[in-house]
């Protein structure tokens, strides 16, 4: 299996000079952020990945994680190794705030390092993954006891957090949830329920876990206003922090799993004997809207894990095709690897054109999030959350599409050899298939954005970006096809919010490929400001780092933003009887669509 | 995991109405071919399928084909009993000849009860598609004591056939094939090397398997016409048929796969000791284009394996979406089963919609070959024969990436579930995987359409092909898209053929998107025929078959064939230089596009 190599050179070329974020370090919290930190952060991550998490990212698949006979997990070998060299790092606590023991950095910078992690061993960064969840979480909600016990030791990843909201009969509609907290009559609460689902909700990295729970209070309204979030460790603790009695919270079984083998997915029983000791994180019935609040973050990563492993299946794909001599070269007559055959060469640019736009995507959509949580001046700071969230559903379910056909197509370009499991490239596919999934599923990212972000607005947010992504071929000069595409999404994203505002089945008719659509636009209109930056910043980079840039920008312009054609097609035809006022709803005749004999 | 029942209603309208089979009872070879011989064929098969096979491809997909410490291959539990009721129905040979045992049927409906073996259970339907390339070539090319010794037994599935063609130096450039044979002095031969990649390659199915295999004989000129074809017989076998000696052919190992776990992938070794006692078929020299012989079916069948998963993950996923609760219905408001959401509709009408496309274009490919095989004007023949082989890498490529496509669709639909291997979902992604790669590989396919199939005959089966939509789009009133869609085709068929005719470069750049662009015009158009034999023979099948029917062409004309549009402008942003006389490829500039630092 070939080594991984961070794409360093990228994500910088990516910060410096496609997004800008040289200038954050002007934001006060972020003084410390300069270019030179980045480089020296960007270089230590890289190593860590390359030379900690990568090795173990398919013994891990072929051993996985397993539950005990005494009820414990185990890691697969070289897991408590590597999780120790991620500790040591500080990792964890990256962009977690200096009062409790973080870098205190960019979340951009933190995205950006994760990207890494996750190619390098998907199965192993889910861990910090949920952990920075938890500290998110615990950041904006927990009380001051609650920060100083728990919060503290998930930043410095002494101890990992994990997060508990699906049960049995509540996946996508967490209204269901039945889990139950009642007052112990010492202050705290007994959480009893099952919970499915539960990432890394036991394993031996570390002493403690800290589970974070939704459950219903007594006499709780039904629906998401009766949900309320609950701290649940797994050994109780004393107020300086050593470990106490073992809570009553155990794991029922793992999953075994198409992907991700060595990532512990647990089924959680709370409270199966006295009830397990919770402590509720801010206010009653205000749990979901909590969980709300590391929502971006979450999907974000989860975005990223789409891009990792899109990258880390590309560098195999091309390992492999420079080396695999099959067939002649059309020029020369000579024995020619693969690379050379068009056919195979056009896998590879697809992998990387679309890998490298998502991941501007994802980092400038980090970079809204920084402005939005630290800029002084609350205007910017507002618009930069509005863009943040209209593109959040975007980088999760675009990413994580781009991640399973990339992995598709890495497996492709090995040819048989490919199918075969030693080879490695089957385990990205199966590793891949979780990220549009979990974490809301791509389906439930377009109702979002079609839903809250677009209609909820009236288009705001929307069309600022689209003006933005406007002004900006105006003053460079881009590519006249994504003027063309740019059109045609202002001009579909008029008629959804004409005939979709009173009619949500025909909104949702159509979420999948607008949101597809938005994405790829964004992909085109970030790939084109490459290229300005390419023209400019010419002289910082390797001329093979610039012709390989080039490639990615042209093939993404003349290969990949053509898809924009069939999906504003696709939405033109669930529009059109709206928009000419005849009834019916291509999609939505469910009764006849699906009639059973 | 949810039941299979196989489309028997969808076949027969397709046979019946769409490709209008009932005709091919005039041919005298087929006079047996009766509209009622035809039914009851596809409901016995039926039985077969969903009795019998199904039921073992979970357990199938754990248990896997192993390798004994005495060098046999063990199926799994059940295998045996399977394969007895397929070979006691005669199945193996439904479209094989009368002469030899075989029932004589069209190709066409030997096709379509082979997509339900497929659907049932992919991994044990391997081996009668196997044993049926075996019969193909011994039927056209073995000796009268071939035919007599060998295809007799295979036909009645005493016997299975084995393919050998890939050694590890050679996979898609067989020219590279090093297999050697000599003569035994005897008037046979003995052949010595390694195979890999052989399904079915030992197994404990029959007593005997026969192996065809290339190699090379002494002075035999290098490349692929130094090749030659031979029978190695797992067991010698007697002049009455009757076992003798083990032959020299051994078990090296099994490959571990990422899918089709229970059908046993060989590394075979041939000759270890003295030589593997051989049968050459047909002339010394003419091995590979013996092999070829067989290519339209064998390509026919791996095509018709993505159908068959796609039907399969399509019934498992509608299922599962009629019973999953989830949210609320947007009118009523009550609790919905999640087929209630739109999102969910879509991917469901996606999966059917492309499936049942991709299978009449794959049975009308089969009722061309039948008439160039056995219609009594030679003309007819040979136009058929020139269609069939146009559109024989359209059904493969096409078909076997919207299996994968719609394999994963299914995972999709199951949410959380759809990544837990219990569910099922995930083995039909892991199955489907391979369909793409082996029979050669989906970028061989398009690079055989673009070469073979259309710049040798400089685009007339392809033009003819377009007359015939053409031709039907005028006298049907078809939907105006299909004849955007065709015009477009014939525009850029002719710029292919204005610019790649000496730039074969040029030509391998866009042949994956034009192969994806004919292959989706054809299947708009048998939906369009579809559509045009729903409103005559509308009395004959059930109210919900209609609706379904109905369902299906109008999400293909609205959601599928606008992807003809983003295929067509990829093409053209390719030619688009050549076209106006500039240099340059965007795809094979290989020295910069994958330049290293």
């Amino acid at each position: 299996m070939t080594d991984y190599l961070p794409p360093i050179d990228d994500v910088r070329f990516i910060l410096r000079h496609v997004i800008g974020l040289d200038g954050i370090a002007e934001i006060p919290a972020f003084a410390d952020a300069t270019p030179e930190t980045i480089d020296a952060i960007l270089d230590e991550a890289g190593k860590l990945a390359a030379g900690h998490l990568a090795p173990l990212n398919r013994t891990g698949d072929q051993q996985g994680s397993h539950l005990q006979s005494d009820g414990s997990v185990k890691t697969p070998d070289g897991w408590q190794d590597a999780y120790r060299h991620f500790q040591d790092g500080g990792w964890q606590g990256i962009s977690a705030s200096p009062n409790h023991g973080g870098m205190g950095l960019p979340l951009t910078i933190g995205a950006a390092v994760a990207e890494f992690w996750h190619s390098a061993n998907m199965a192993f960064a889910l861990c910090p993954m949920l952990t920075a969840g938890a500290i998110e979480l615990l950041t904006t909600h927990g009380s001051p006891v609650q920060k100083d016990l728990y919060l503290t030791r998930l930043i410095s990843g002494e101890w990992t957090g994990t997060m508990n909201l699906t049960e049995p009969q509540a996946g996508s509609d967490l209204a269901q949830v039945r889990s139950r907290a009642e007052p112990d009559g010492n202050g705290n609460w007994l959480v009893r329920g099952q919970k499915i689902f539960i990432t890394y909700g036991d394993h031996d990295l570390t002493d403690n876990i800290v589970h974070l729970v939704l459950a219903r209070t007594p006499d709780a309204p039904a629906g998401v206003k009766g949900i309320s979030l609950f701290i649940v460790p797994k050994y109780l603790c004393n107020e300086n922090g050593t470990l106490g009695q073992r809570n009553d919270v155990h794991v029922v079984s793992l999953e075994h799993k198409l992907g991700i083998h060595a990532s512990p997915t647990a089924v959680l029983s709370f409270g199966d004997d006295k009830g397990a000791v919770g402590y509720m994180v801010g206010k009653e019935g205000n749990g979901l809207a909590a969980m709300f609040t590391m929502m971006n973050n979450a999907r974000l990563a989860v975005g990223q894990q789409g891009i990792a492993i899109g990258e880390r299946a590309y560098q195999q794909a091309l390992d492999y095709a420079r080396t695999r001599i099959q067939g002649r070269d059309t020029k020369t007559g000579a024995p020619a690897p693969i690379l050379h055959h068009a056919d195979i060469a056009r896998m590879l640019l697809r992998m990387r054109a679309s890998t490298e736009a998502a991941r501007i995507l994802a980092l400038y959509a980090a970079n809204q999030l920084d402005i939005a949580h630290h800029h002084g001046d609350a205007a910017i700071a507002a618009n930069a959350q509005a863009r943040a969230d209209l593109l959040i559903p975007m980088v999760k379910a675009w990413s994580t599409d781009l991640g399973v056909e990339n992995a598709s197509l890495g497996i492709q370009v090995h040819g048989g050899m490919g199918f075969i499991e030693e080879t490695g490239a089957a385990q990205h596919l199966r590793d891949a298939r979780i990220a549009p999934i979990y974490e809301g599923t791509n389906g439930i990212q377009a109702l979002d954005l079609i839903g809250r972000k677009l209609l909820r607005d009236q288009g705001a947010a929307a069309f600022a970006l689209m003006d933005t992504i406007t002004t900006d071929i105006a003053d460079n000069a881009f590519e006249p096809s994504l003027g063309t595409a740019i059109s045609q999404l202002k001009t579909c994203t008029k008629q959804i919010l004409d005939t979709c505002t009173d009619d949500h089945n025909l909104a949702q008719t159509v979420a999948s490929p607008y949101l597809r659509l938005f994405a790829t636009i964004c992909g085109g209109w970030l790939m084109a400001r490459s290229q300005v930056a390419l023209d400019t910043a010419r002289g910082d980079y390797s001329s093979a780092f610039i012709t390989r840039k080039q490639a990615s920008i042209t093939f993404y312009v003349t290969q990949i933003l053509p898809e924009c054609e069939m999906l504003h097609s696709q939405i033109h035809h669930c529009l059109q009887p709206a928009i000419s006022g005849q009834p019916g709803n291509i999609i939505m005749e469910i009764e006849t669509a699906f009639a059973t004999d």
